[in-house]
């Protein structure tokens, strides 16, 4: 059962800026509409663990619903899940043991995990599998960092690295166990 | 005149773990004795700029002295550099902008900055031109880190990116004037 990040960053390891924008993502020109690898990425994906701040930010984009598959929006605070999103996002509670219990109930295994604290709470709980993480050329300087305090040093395998119109460095990790 | 920064850091962004510890840099095996680019960059250099922290690191690790160009120690707690490091070391004082003007004085004009501190302050001032960093696959969770807080974001070109051992990822920045 992978759970993956895949994840844009800066090179300061921020992945909103100090205002919560994301402008700074799109920045860089993509003359040829690369999908730098996302939709070869999603298809290997049954579900998706988001924070709520994640899905906010999802919502807001408006447009088509972006993903083919169940989305879990893991909250504390969020009563349920608006009803135009009924059928695609479900609202999950509970420890990263748990939610991981229950994700996997339900049919799940390959999980796509996104949000920077959210990926931080499982990275301290070391369940995390696979991390490709995007680098941006900017340096922030400040903002919500996508990484965190961890209890213990984590080891990574460094599978590949591939470099987008000459700007962006993704680079893929596969946990060492 | 460019100032550039070679560095490693690990995924999370930190240039020592908590102890202050480096062992981490030198986990990945390297049967070849592969450089990493190192000669090739310390041969641009003419000068270096240090903080006292990596000057006492380097000091620390005994051998052969590693650069064939001068040191500059930039400290204010520092008396003076030990009579054993005259003629490879100097004390320096003063602001970034007074650094850079005696450095220069001195005839030096391809600077490495190296330190995390001293790297940061040259960051706030926005004159590093040329940023080479060493991703190390390992989440520290905490330590000292390579990159802080800035008035503004800085913006990058992507140089080059190189893998070293299919583990460590080398990439190349150059500042976007």
């Amino acid at each position: 059962m992978p759970n993956i990040v895949y994840i844009a960053a800066s090179l300061d390891g921020y992945i909103a800026d100090r205002n919560g924008g994301l402008d700074w993502l799109h920045r860089i020109p993509n003359p040829e509409t690369d999908d730098y690898g996302w939709n070869a990425f999603i298809e290997r994906i049954d579900a998706i663990v988001m924070g709520r701040n994640t899905f906010d930010i999802v919502c807001g984009f408006g447009g088509t619903w972006p993903y083919p598959c169940p989305v879990y929006v893991w909250s504390s605070s969020l009563e349920s899940v608006p009803e135009e999103y009924a059928g695609k996002a479900l609202l999950i509670r509970g420890s990263v043991d748990a939610v991981l219990a229950q994700v996997q109930a339900d049919g799940h295994s390959t999980l796509y995990i996104d949000g920077g604290r959210t990926v931080q709470s499982f990275l301290r709980e070391d369940v995390i599998d696979e991390l490709i993480v995007t680098r941006i050329p900017v340096l922030l300087g400040g903002g919500a960092p996508l990484f965190g305090d961890l209890p213990a040093e984590l080891w990574f395998e460094h599978v590949e690295t591939k470099v987008f119109g000459n700007a962006l460095v993704q680079s893929r990790y596969q946990r060492t166990r």
